[in-house]
């Protein structure tokens, strides 16, 4: 079985495991791997080919997420069926099949698990995916409404292409927004109203340069780090502990742009204290041209104690690009996400990309900002905080069983909490038993954006998606299965 | 007066005329040249830095249209009063002042107008934008119908993040349409929707790479210009003729792209006719890498002989990007723009950006999925069509009596005509004397992507969003005015 000629080489640009990984695909392509054979286990061909385990893993996860083979739980890892793999035609220029071979709906469902690779296809009874909101209770009635009420007044203006930086209505309402819930200090002329985070962060290149070199946690959200991956010069991953990103880390990796979540890290759940707040804001002042980018994705739904401040509220130095979105609290198909930047890079925004069109409907904006001003927001925010908290209570109670041998996590805020075993466990070994019980639950490696070590793995289960019988039925599984 | 001390170097990356704006600018602000003061003509100010007068006159119109001075017929250029200038707070950086002086509603106004720089604000009784739509006829009825019957489904769907190439249904729906329309040969998988033109093409730096040279004609569109500039590793101006871009001058170019609007070029209204396209096909073919994308802006819009296909259609060899939007033919605010990816590129737009979330609400793309499929669509570009002839076959009437000052061309098509003088005149002083007598007109000369010289100024009419008495009292105005 270890018939594995694989050639590894030091490559510019190139992970060991992607190596491994081409290698393994290559030959299921070419036939040179049949359907149903086994491939070596993780430890021996790690042995076999001298290289850390987690390096084998990735690989082999890689292959698995592309489906090109199937974990069997207990026996191992075998190639699927190669005709039931889809490609598309090689293009002229010879490039590698690499990425090719991924089916378009599968692709779609990636981007809208966001930070998890998609696994080969299965059927599950209970998903927890921690990126699952709970679209049953969105206020349609309201939104229609509005909707209708505004297309009713025949206003041509609205039909027209509007500010590039978005209406000055709803920048106006956001900065309200923002002040009064997350203490966010600025203008409206600081906001940018754009078609979603990602939309955003490409603007980032424009305003920062791409001479940076931008710093992540480990794990961290995977989407941002490819797309600032897409145009920084550089990008680093710099340790983290159980109060967030290490400033120390980030002095030492020479970076001047640091992405991070301070008020619940994702995946780790991690809320930053203040006084890591306060150091990183610090390193942020202390040289020309750094800045630390917050992400405060879901800092609505927090639980327990006293909401979070955002780290912009803190900075004095005009150091934080701030981005929210609407995704979460409102729905995924808003589209519509923005990003407070501090008074120094207005002048870079305007000179480089104020003049792009805003990729956002004038009507669309209309109709949120309506749905801001008239309270119904705030109301659906309260609705879905209490629901949502209703699962996340029911779901801490229904772990009780499993806390012998799982330590608890990232609870009390967001949408999905953390486990880790208490014993060493492989990942992959525990994301393997839930699923042969018609459960998936989601690895903290999933979100890794370099390979990292754990003895002891974490899982993540995501209940926003979920009603009450799923939470119960699946923890009951996973009780049995883990 | 002519104390201007101008010191011109050949700093890098910046042009000579940029040197005496931001010199004349500076000075302006500091209070040295006070409101009221008179500048130096172009002629004679050119004369004294030893450059050429259509360098100073660049400078001249970047200061106008910024509001840092004025022109008044017959008279020369005046410093305006710097209260009335607008800044924003020096930032921190100690970045230069330029372009923070532009006013934020000014610069939303400039991106409406598209790719003309705005000019000192003041009031036309009559304005000729190329770029002006008849919103007038949008049929709202209909779009409000579609909407409510799409939001009364309590469709929970498409409040979901959708395919990040845009909704299957929508691109399914777009590929028929252009195949019919503009004899397009794609499939859905080669459809990229999003939220705008300037968002495809940013795009474009993923599937293309920064690696690249793109050629533009000039005049040609400077919205798309600068794009290309904010990320493509050169671009450079080739020269064309009354068929179009030069493919000789292409070639001697070095670059590996060009962008054309083989229906219609705007300024200009050159159709490109079969030879050119051939030819362009031809070298687009010849080596590897080379693309030619084409934005197929207005080609909605012909009043006369026979619709032109696309050059895409012609395409056989996969090397062309087509660009279309729903903008002009539906309404600037439904921000939905497409691009149809030669199969070739798949790969590349997959692997380097085929993770970023959809720009578009699926709502709205469900919408505009059913405007057009319901037959709505076609519906509306036919009354519009028969609207904006009418404007048109109007204007031609009315622009009789020019005829013997003025050659008209770039008719029977899009939504503005050119007039160039027959004897010699400047563009700056044909704009002031139509501003004169409160109608604003626009200059070829605005849409340049470098200075280019004619003797014989070409002025543009865009009548789109004129009604008919409008038409009529302008061109009176002009034709006493020119």
């Amino acid at each position: 079985m270890n018939d594995l000629a694989i050639h590894l080489t030091d490559e510019k640009g190139k992970h060991l495991y992607e190596q491994i990984y081409e290698y393994i695909a290559d030959e299921i392509r070419e036939g040179k791997l049949l359907a149903g054979e086994k491939l070596p286990s993780t430890r021996s061909l790690a042995d076999y080919l001298q290289v850390a385990r987690s390096t084998v893993e990735l690989a082999y996860e890689q292959l698995l997420s592309e489906g090109y083979i199937e974990s069997v739980p207990y026996k191992g890892y075998f190639i699927c069926r190669v005709e039931e793999l889809y490609r598309i035609r090689t293009d002229e220029d010879g490039e590698s099949g690499r990425r090719k071979t991924q089916r378009p709906e599968r692709a779609a469902e990636a981007a809208q698990k966001d930070c998890f690779s998609e696994k080969r296809e299965r059927s599950f009874d209970i998903d927890f995916s921690p990126n699952a909101i709970d679209m049953s209770r969105f206020p349609f009635g309201t939104w229609r409404k509005i909707t209708r009420d505004i297309l009713s007044g025949d206003r041509t203006e609205l039909f027209a292409l509007g500010e590039p930086r978005g209406d000055a209505a709803l920048r106006e309402t956001v900065c309200r927004y923002l002040h009064a819930s997350r203490g966010v200090n600025a203008s409206p002329e600081q906001i940018i109203v754009g078609a979603g985070n990602d939309y955003l962060l490409l603007l980032l290149q424009y305003i920062l340069g791409r001479d940076i070199t931008a710093a992540f946690e480990n794990p961290s959200y995977r989407r941002a780090f490819r797309i600032f991956s897409s145009f920084a010069a550089g990008t680093v991953t710099v340790p983290s502990d159980e109060n967030g990103i290490r400033v120390d880390g980030l002095s030492a990796s020479g970076a001047d742009v640091a992405y991070v979540m301070p008020s619940r890290q994702f995946p780790t759940g991690t809320v930053m204290p203040i006084g890591r707040r306060t150091e990183l804001l610090r390193w942020a002042a202390a040289a020309p041209g750094r800045y630390l980018v917050e992400d405060d994705y879901d800092s609505e739904f927090r639980y327990r104690g006293k909401p979070v401040p955002s780290l912009q509220s803190a900075d004095t130095a005009g150091r934080v690009i701030y981005i929210g979105t609407f995704s979460k609290s409102v729905a995924p198909a808003i589209r519509i996400s923005f990003m407070v930047l501090p008074e120094g890079l207005l002048g870079a925004y305007e000179k480089n990309c104020g003049f792009f069109s805003s990729t956002v409907s004038r009507i669309d904006q209309t109709i949120l900002n309506e749905f801001l001003l008239s309270g119904a927001f705030e109301r659906h925010l309260n609705r879905m905080r209490k629901a949502y908290r209703e699962k996340h209570d029911l779901l801490l109670e229904c772990l009780q069983p499993l806390l012998d041998r799982f330590r608890l996590s990232g609870e009390y805020a967001g949408l999905h909490v953390l486990l880790t075993s208490k014993d060493p466990a492989r990942e992959e070994s525990l994301l393997e038993r839930a699923a042969a019980c018609g459960v998936r639950i989601y690895g903290l490696k999933e979100a890794a954006l370099a390979p990292f070590e754990t003895d002891c793995a974490t899982v993540l289960l995501g209940y926003g998606g979920l009603d009450q019988e799923k939470i119960r039925e699946g923890v009951r599984r996973l009780d049995k299965a883990l």
